[in-house]
């Protein structure tokens, strides 16, 4: 239902991704070709961890950018994009499902040091929306301040231990939204591409209950992609560390972008280390 | 936490009351002098039952425009509350007391052709917030839309039988919240006025746990006012049945609005029919 | 840049045509395909002439409701046009050019008892704005308040006779528009197509200094409608004398709406009085 | 009309004067003892010249977040003014005076590497505002986006030659604006105090033409506070060149801040230089 991006690697303003290339996250928000809605004009958010002189870089809390209006003229998201740098930030634009279009309901959400995003969709959710809110951590249940099924499913992954083992805690919270849908006569729970982070490593998944989820590509590494394109001057913005994780490529280079299988997590940890793992098989 | 008010009555533009007064809802949104918080600045909302030649008036359900911006600068509030005119409306400015400022936690919330507003606050509620939301009937639960108190207090009164017993079921949620405060060691979490409506009736409570209410007030009989004040020519703007529920006077008029005393239900019904009667003795 | 629709005609709930129709205004804010642009989400606006037992009907001052939030997903939108009804009105999606998003640039725009509202531009605008700006009446010059280019065409309209006589009023501001851009090397300023009221009659034009404007669509009168579709119960909420004229027609029904030419004045009376005339040959 | 802070010195979080002191510009907004309003709930501003491995710091282009909501909630100005550090920034508080809510009304205003901000207001303004926009530079004229008189202010310093002698200009656009006022029978036209700055020195001012400004304070030194406060920690945020001029003291502590004279300019330049001159004999 939406759009993203995950950003890792040497210190970048965020506005070479989300403003200033071809297929930029921006410009997803007006026009995604491979997106489940074209427009994804229904609020945004940014997510990153601050650098600086006393900034802790990585190792800090991540601070948070999200509105409602549509990314595509929000002159603050162009201000803050170019104005600052930081070595791993999340951004997503939104194309709401039906839940209101409200600040609360924007991506990432965020929990101590931890960034969470989706596309997709609990299929409808509202009817074990309230079975999942009961097996959230009692702690947890206050700390829900909107009506996205993106944030239940985010508390849920912590609930099940996301802080101590990512990917282990995302798989059973699907397989709990898998379970809570089929007591109620939903056969297919499940679809999107989600993302996690610590502020050191990004984990990112595409799975969906029927096969079919949501597009997510990845980028490949920067000194392969500077052989392929040696006279690309707009490289030289990035680093020989720096990866995206994203809905969608975000330029027409062939090469540069390769699609995630579906059923896989993507892990993209710090210094460029990257690999590619089996994710839930289909249930 | 916020200022509200309900009128019953001839039909009128609701600017009459909201903008129009020495101390109206907006005036008050700036500055209420009896308010527990000086500034109502955090969103506002407006819910009226549509006159005209094809509305069904109190008959029908009602329409609601909310908003997050100060309630003294919206234009489209000026604008709206001096074109349309109803017999029947609610109005509430907010002052949050900590939940986000979004469009689906201000007031007055909507359940068919029911309205529900609330001043004051369920004290530390993220202790039993829990607790309410799993005694709410499951069809309510995915309604929620906000993050306030009042819109779980309001569902809890539905989930009671608010549509067939008004004051009995305000009354029975108002004994829910404080047996699930008083689990978790919050000795008087009830605090604050509430209004309901079906359109043609109104009903008003004052009551806190701890006795010491936010204020309320009703404006007394207009062929009384008028004998009062025969010069006052303002008051041509209302017709005999006009009555007004608010958390303070409108006016500096001595005379013109009375206070509810704690523990006390108002009933405004069609016609200007009006009585108050003793609501929950102090627990 | 934007679509607009004007309503002369019986009472009517606006929602009726601004989203229960196939290719309502909000449903072309999300899509419109005769559109320079496909996304129209930069703000919208709705301006009407109340009606009701105190209303003042097509004699008074028209109300406003502008937002910038995209019009597909405004509730306050929806529950407005849903509980007012008027004999008379103008909506507008916008699709911004540059000028930035906020309520003064939403259209419609309002003077004393009459509304305007454009889609289009005035090219290169920001050469020859001084110099417009400079022929306003100097009573007008202050009620300027967003940086449109078709608020000041308004007020140099108004500057030119427009409550006196609106087509050749119009026509002077557009030929002042040519004058002005051309002095600053702008062949060809004016595109677009404009509608003002005054409450009682609407005037729809369609110009461009190229002579090829933006799309302008008008329905064919009711009862010629209802014979060519006698079984679509969806005309029933429609009286004999209603009229529309839009950016592009409102449905896919053949011979509903009709086209109207390059350089054409429509005007719409009370009583369904419809009629076109030959607008400012292309210059 | 209004509440600003102007910092320069030592890295730092805007949050540490903007939210943290006990009467930070936050506080301000909703409480600001010695403003002509109470409330500057109308939007708020923040400028500032970013630090960090690729920033420029001072000698950049200074970024921008501007919102129309109130700054007491605004969670985004929160998250920002804690991530970012800086070495000079401007903040600001807004109570309108009239001229709508929106955020090209919000200060400060930018023009390459300069910012603007103000408090107070040009009497009467409407009468005059053409004259002042005829005296701008036509090619500053179309950059004109907003309808403060502020805004207008600006752009006539910088058509007097801002960047060249900062004090001398924003002198004689005052003087400029106390003719035009004077030529409409405004006698006292000038109210306020304002604050520029080229990244690298900031120039304040506070000056109106009956000699009764705003209200302007300027810390002491940091040495100096220590001395007189050595056991208060949270001075150690602030590094030896540190300095705040603002509309009213952000603490209570004795000495701390000193009011800024009548008719009076304050430059503060790199590496904590602090001056005092007189600014215009009142006329």
């Amino acid at each position: 239902m939406c759009r993203w991006l995950a950003y890792s690697g040497e210190s970048l303003h965020p506005s070479a991704l989300v403003l200033d290339t071809a297929h930029s996250l921006v410009a997803q928000s007006l026009n995604s070709p491979l997106g489940a809605e074209t427009v994804n004009g229904d609020g945004f958010g940014l997510g990153w961890y601050p650098m600086g002189a006393m900034g802790d870089g990585r190792a800090g809390v991540p601070a948070l950018f999200r509105s409602i209006e549509p990314a595509w003229w929000d002159e603050n998201l162009r201000e803050l994009t170019q104005a600052i740098e930081t070595e791993l930030f999340f951004a997503h634009v939104r194309a709401a499902a039906g839940p209101p279009i409200q600040q609360t309901n924007c991506h990432p959400f965020r929990h101590g040091r931890w960034l969470f995003m989706h596309n997709g969709a609990l299929a409808e959710f509202h009817r074990y929306r309230r079975d999942l809110m009961l097996e959230l951590d009692p702690e947890l249940f206050p700390l829900i301040r909107g009506t996205t099924d993106s944030e239940v499913l985010f508390h849920l992954a912590l609930t099940l231990g996301l802080e101590q083992d990512p990917i282990a805690a995302v798989g059973r919270a699907i397989r709990r939204v898998e379970d809570a849908g089929r007591a109620h006569d939903v056969p297919q729970p499940m679809q999107g591409t989600v993302a996690v982070t610590d502020g050191a490593t990004i984990w990112a998944f595409r799975y969906s209950s029927s096969g079919r989820s949501r597009s997510l590509f990845h980028s490949i590494d920067i000194p392969s992609l500077r052989e392929l394109y040696p006279d690309f001057e707009r490289l030289d913005t990035f680093g020989p560390t720096a990866r995206v994780v994203v809905s969608e490529p975000l330029t027409d280079l062939p090469g540069a972008f390769v699609e995630v299988p579906e059923a896989t997590a993507v892990i993209i940890g710090p210094g460029g280390d990257f690999r590619q793992e089996p994710f839930l098989a289909a249930a």
